[in-house]
């Protein structure tokens, strides 16, 4: 413990520095602009890798952006710990809302504000230097497997061919991901489930033209509002989700699960201060806690159509259009609620428009075993590390990969996110905590080491 | 007749490069960034007027985009005709829609495609051609007054101001503007009515920052979702306006009104093959000719929020917006429903959202009278010009000023417009049939004829 402690103490700055170059990269995967920059990001990972002391590093090409694998093996008998992780980040707009550039990291009071601070630079870089640290001080207690992709904020699409491609060579005994939350420093958790998701575009058609509004208006069925009776329509007036089969999978948790989540510490007030609104918003029936970590829910991403430029045009637009998302619940299947929520919403358009909707990404729900070696081992590191007890959580968020290395390479995951809520992922301002790096950096070599002490009893 | 027939002939050329020339202007009003050649538009515009033999003509700095004046007094004692057009035109997005570039005009099969062709420059111009052809043939039996605005588009904020400030200089016995439709060249007709506007910007904010949907979806307000809930609600299941008091002032037409307006051709299944649609759509209880020309409308001209860029971010995003216009039938008043609207909007905002209503412009509707001097006058033009009786039709656009010249000026207005419903005003390919744009040549000079001989009876 007090090695760790020196050794991160005496490469403070060069932890930080490194961090910060890697968060210069605008990995942007969305959107085709950044393509360079992403690849540049890769570049970096994998030498990044080699000077920790990886060996096999290498940049593997896919479809899309290419996975930065690397490994070090330092004895068949014990016990591998595959640790996952994306350089891609999301895109950074809006960018007026930003305070500081988003790919200029800037410190202020102890955070790190860059878009990929938290998700997910400076947490899987939270491994590499772990790893360099169990390296240096001679401490390496399992052998360790990198793969960090490219595509994680636009499905993974790619990632799923690679795993079944590789699956010897990604032998592993767990994997090790930090891409998720602790509620507080001071409340330290473990989340143990992570929600599906369904991604998909909806595309409304009204006339061939867009329209004189003053000539046409009132006459012609208007898509935008159209799009917007759909919508609507998605959520009743508790809101629940409307789709039918959308709930039929959906298993009711016991009153001792939900009890247990709701025990977590959650202050509603402060909930509603920090996003400034004044109540809160869900389903009926169903706790904030239970809303986002154990329902699936229906958000609209993103929506346009007719004229957005500045001052007015009076125009009945020919065509709208809207993001939607759907997070799925463990027995959800992202393919099977595409399906559901296509067949739903082609339905539900109103004469005098057509819908068509196109699927974008998705992934599978996951919950991972509380009573597995690795959970254990990750409790027992936090107490070490942070002197409490880890609280199990559930994550609102989806990390398609999990489920998919439970399917391909039949192992269970243990998710080790060191982030808050408020690091306002995917938002203007992202933010990482300088203390969380380092005591993430400090917290995943006592997981290694408590892993093969579990592994060998 | 024959001195105009020839003296068109002799000049088609011409008269069609020139149009050509003031349609190369992007003179795009609502848009900042097109400012110098919405200036150089209106120089343009006081050359040709100068040249074609007016006097006085003068560029009138006002708080916006200046208006054109230029008049020819041949004789006190003779009736003074006032000119109304304008050289703005719509912003011409979607770009990618159109076939050749907006500000390039090109022929096909007898069409002029430009933005602007006819909407208003390819109309206004008439009147400035025929206004030469009268000088040089020596037949102008009117006196005659410009002017031209730069802000019709965007609501003409200032031209009622200036009207106010030059009651003396545009004293006049009528209105003339050609910034209208006929049924058909076949069915030539004249509008009696326009619609009154009232075009407001929403503004609907959920949270302080745009959210991860996955952490936050299902238990924060979505101002996407909202928005589209409340927009939902603006029309019930007959497509009424839900508003309270929208329809308080709206005059209900005698069934002989009803019956007139709908005996105007109109051929539904073209109507729907040429805006490739399956339905029309409207307010249960009136016809397409009724909805578009006497009834109020709420049209939803442009809607963004969230990510709206390429491939998926999945963001609860912190603000949605929304354009909204609505046409007011004679009795409303433009600030009464916008005040009705905001009054309505504002609450009906769901509990976790706060909106905001911004104004943007209006305008009055108008009746202009059938039995006038001027109105026989220009019945009696199209019957020499098209061998025709003109059908009175009540257009369903807005033309702010016409309401604007009866309150200041105390003068009825003609819309003697040349224009068809297919020319795509506001829209891609907006176009303008080279063949109109010398009937109108020819059918002004004989309005003025005949309207100078009818005030003389």
């Amino acid at each position: 413990m007090q090695a760790i402690k020196k050794y991160i103490e005496d490469n403070k700055q060069r932890f930080l520095d490194e961090l910060f170059e890697l968060l210069r990269f605008q990995s942007v995967s969305a959107d085709p602009k950044y393509k360079a920059e992403v690849l540049k990001t890769a570049d970096y990972v994998a030498q990044k890798l080699r000077e920790a002391g990886a060996d096999q590093v290498e940049i593997c090409e896919t479809a899309g952006y290419p996975i930065v694998y690397g490994e070090k093996i330092i004895d068949p008998a014990l016990p591998t710990v595959l640790i996952y992780g994306h350089y891609d980040v999301q895109p950074p707009d809006p960018l007026e809302l930003w305070h500081t550039p988003p790919f200029e990291p800037t410190v202020r009071d102890g955070k790190i504000y860059a878009r990929g601070a938290c998700d997910d630079k400076g947490q899987f870089y939270m491994h590499v230097k772990a790893f360099e640290l169990m390296m240096q001080t001679g401490t390496l207690a399992c052998n360790v497997k990198f793969m960090i992709e490219g595509e994680e904020e636009v499905g993974s699409a790619n990632l799923g061919i690679f795993v079944r491609a590789n699956q010897e060579r990604l032998k592993a005994d767990v994997v090790l991901i930090s891409d998720t939350s602790m509620i507080s420093m001071e409340h330290p958790s473990i989340e143990t489930g992570l929600r599906g998701l369904a991604y998909l575009e909806v595309e409304v058609t009204g006339p061939n033209r867009d329209l004189h509004s003053g000539v046409y208006g009132g006459a012609v069925a208007n898509p935008i509002t159209m799009l917007c009776k759909m919508i609507a329509s998605l959520h009743d007036e508790e809101n629940h989700i409307t789709i039918p089969e959308f709930y039929d999978k959906v298993a009711e948790l016991s009153q001792d699960e939900r009890d247990a989540l709701n025990a977590a510490p959650y202050d509603e007030e402060e909930y509603k201060k920090d996003l400034d609104i004044a109540e809160v918003w869900g389903e009926q029936g169903y706790s904030t806690l239970e809303r986002t970590g154990t329902r699936p829910t229906l958000e609209v991403n993103g929506i346009w159509g007719g004229y957005i430029g500045e001052g007015a045009k009076t125009v009945l637009p020919s065509k709208a259009y809207a993001k939607i998302s759907m997070r799925l619940v463990p027995h959800q299947s992202s393919e099977e609620i595409t399906a559901i929520f296509t067949r739903h919403f082609e339905s539900i358009a109103p004469a005098g428009v057509t819908v068509q909707v196109r699927p974008h990404h998705g992934g599978e729900p996951v919950v991972t075993p509380t009573d597995s070696i690795a959970y254990r081992a990750a409790e027992k590191a936090i107490e070490t590390a942070f002197g409490k007890q880890a609280i199990p959580t559930r994550g609102g968020g989806s990390i398609p990969i999990v489920a998919l290395f439970e399917e391909v390479l039949g192992i269970k995951t243990v998710l080790l996110g060191f982030g808050l809520d408020s690091d306002a992922l995917h938002s203007p301002n992202e933010k990482y905590d300088i203390f969380n790096y380092y005591k993430g950096i400090e917290t995943l070599p006592l997981f290694h080491r408590y892993y093969a002490e579990l592994s060998a009893q």
